[in-house]
């Protein structure tokens, strides 16, 4: 599958590593894609399956976009690429942005809501945003299976991430889909706890696993 | 210990049955402690160990002062009660608020934070709020362990929350603390992603469980 990745942060260039090793052919969309600093960020990650180019490029051909860009500017940085181009497209959301004082950026409409209502022609996905890069596509290096959630209108495109989720490690069984993109305020706002544990464990590199009743 | 309840819905009776059958002294706070629908709703909990009154009864002789009212109503409520009266007490709060349209009622602030800024002299800890009454009371009908969080300024107020938590079930290593009480935002939060993974679950009567890194 053809993925374009914007973002080149960890998140990024996690997932770009994760997928370029499953086969895809992905591309990293970068605001300064020549940039020296940029450049050498990305010297572990690029090869055979992956490569970076700026951000309309890695969007063209791209049959999967993943938004990996700051949730503070995600809206308009997928805006100055275009609706035209992001038209029919699966989005894989996994942004979460916080404002200058630690708070949530989106409060009340989820940034998946706000994608979704801004693009109505592209099909978005909310998911792997209560994990931290590393464990996004390393599942396995945690005490015991846990779990990661879809939200989206699209069941194709579900179907379509679901797939790339287990290319990442994610087992079938560790995907709960929440259903429609509203349901993506739950995973944003997650982070809030997410940041707690994170700061009572020392460490990002955790998750929770959903712990259903004994004959759920 | 001596336990005062205020609020009278399902999470004050759940609470108020799962300490009373522990042997602490429960007294549950109503508005309206002689309304005839209220005395109906708490006849399967009152007993030996449980009795109603008003609110300023249930705080006056309680150590323990537990917030188990709508968390949009929680602070005059308490104000009501009065900052005297809980000065020096345990509060431990379970409290979360909506508003009409569906988003949090304390989307910045948290409503932990709000009160122990409103009640300078009581020890707020914030607890239990990412559950369901009926998990609160039985953490063992769950297909596994799972975890709950404390948040609060005062250590000692913190020992005492984790001993009634045992009272109720909860394993020692169940319970995570997450620090000060501004970390109560993170469990308060989490009710938008309780809502989702109850959507999809059909059912309330679950958890979640922190899985840490396999080292961890």
């Amino acid at each position: 599958m053809r993925i374009g990745i914007l973002g080149t942060g960890n998140v990024g260039r996690a997932l770009a590593a994760g997928w370029g090793g499953a086969g895809h052919e992905v591309v990293l969309g970068s605001r300064r894609p020549g940039a020296p600093e940029v450049r050498a960020a990305l010297v572990p990650v690029l090869g055979e399956n992956v490569r970076v180019s700026d951000l309309d490029a890695a969007v063209a051909d791209a049959e999967v976009v993943v938004n990996a860009t700051p949730g503070t500017v995600s809206v308009p940085l997928l805006g100055s690429v275009g609706p035209a181009a992001l038209a029919g497209k699966v989005l894989l959301d996994v942004a979460v942005g916080f404002g200058a004082d630690g708070t949530l950026y989106h409060l009340v409409e989820s940034l998946g809501e706000e994608l979704q209502r801004t693009f109505p022609a592209t099909r978005v996905v909310k998911t792997l945003c209560t994990v931290d890069a590393g464990v996004m596509v390393a599942p396995g290096s945690l005490d015991g299976p846990s779990t990661v959630f879809l939200s989206g209108d699209d069941e194709g495109a579900k179907r379509t991430v679901g797939g790339l989720l287990r290319d990442l490690g994610w087992t079938a069984d560790s995907v709960l889909d929440l259903g429609g993109i509203g349901t993506a305020r739950g995973q944003e706002h997650f982070a809030l706890l997410f940041l707690g544990i994170a700061g009572a464990l020392g460490s990002y590199g955790f998750n929770v696993r959903v712990v259903p009743p004994t004959n759920g």
